[in-house]
């Protein structure tokens, strides 16, 4: 039994939408950062980084929201969460999944926390400010992708970076020009949102609407 | 015959160690920074981000350096350049090259481009600085993970992570605290230089003393 160590609206996101594609028994364990629990000593044992989520096989404790995604993606083959490897599209895959993993997604956690990549006490605003405009560029750049290739970031293939892609977009629904505003990128991500899987997912963590 | 699209010292460090190992015939191909040509229209179309390493395998053109990187160790598993699929040792494998590329990594790109994270014109130096004290930390991390469990990321076994750390080391070896300070990093570094394929790449690609 798989053990996934979350908090709602957190990066166990895109693993808790696979978790639930997979159909495989898996336990949800509630991280209360309200009672600060991910720096306890018992979480930090986890993962010294303080970071949710955390997955737990057995003796294995992995942590980096991508790499539990790969783990699960690839120890599931039949839920056909990614291309085969060895192929061509196993590496437009990964291509996109690093895309999403270490360009967007570092961004969008200096859109959250300006304050940490700053030593200027005022100067939070301005890393937000130049962060929002480099992510809406970001997920333009997406919309585009996606108007030559859809309706998925694999083009006709749902896989696992469509989920990744609908958790970043999900965080980033504050934007001045959030994703649900670009006509492909809300195509996909509706379709993504359909699937039974994800409506189980929201209505577990309970995320508010609008999703994205 | 793979190409590779390169720059001296740039991200194409890390596949082209790793095409080194795998002894796969393989071009480089000089894309001129001081001459701009990262921006030209013919670089644009193989990567429309501008962005060095591309890596073209007859028809399948592929970006981002850990994306390309699995690609390659997948193709060539002779090499054993990465754990078996499937395996909790995969899993670890994918922890640690997700933790380089999508923390350690994106916080060098700020340290090198401070500028692009910040709307104040006066406020790049503020934000370098938060930048380098992060590093910082997460080299000693590093090395600490590795004072228990080295000589190598993975343990005794050599793999892919320890090239692309090594590619990351070299980007900070400026860092107030560099990673050749650290013990049981610098041990790891030195044993990764030495191997016969590094050492071509760092004579092909002319990066000077101190590697790291």
């Amino acid at each position: 039994v798989y053990e996934l160590f979350y908090y709602p609206g957190n990066g166990n996101m895109a693993p808790h939408f696979l978790l639930e594609e997979i159909g495989a028994p898996f336990a949800l364990k509630l991280v209360d950062r309200t009672r600060n629990e991910h720096k306890s000593a018992a979480f930090l044992k986890l993962n010294p980084h303080g970071l949710i989520p955390v997955l737990v096989d057995g003796e294995t404790v992995l942590t980096e929201t991508p790499a539990i995604c790969l783990y699960l993606s690839d120890k599931h083959p039949g839920a056909a969460l990614a291309p085969p490897l060895g192929t061509s599209a196993r590496g437009h895959f990964y291509k996109w999944l690093m895309y999403l993993a270490d360009t967007v997604h570092p961004d969008l956690l200096i859109y959250y926390y300006p304050q940490r990549f700053t030593c200027d006490a005022n100067g939070a605003d301005a890393v937000r400010q130049a962060v929002e405009n480099r992510l809406i560029g970001m997920f333009q750049y997406i919309d585009d992708q996606l108007s030559h290739t859809g309706p998925y970031l694999m083009g006709e293939h749902f896989s696992l970076v469509d989920y990744y892609l609908l958790m970043l977009a999900r965080w980033a629904r504050g934007l001045k020009t959030p994703p649900r505003q670009m006509p492909h990128l809300a195509r996909m991500l509706d379709l993504v949102c359909a699937r039974p899987a994800a409506q189980r997912v929201i209505a577990t963590e309970g995320l508010a609407e609008p999703v994205y």
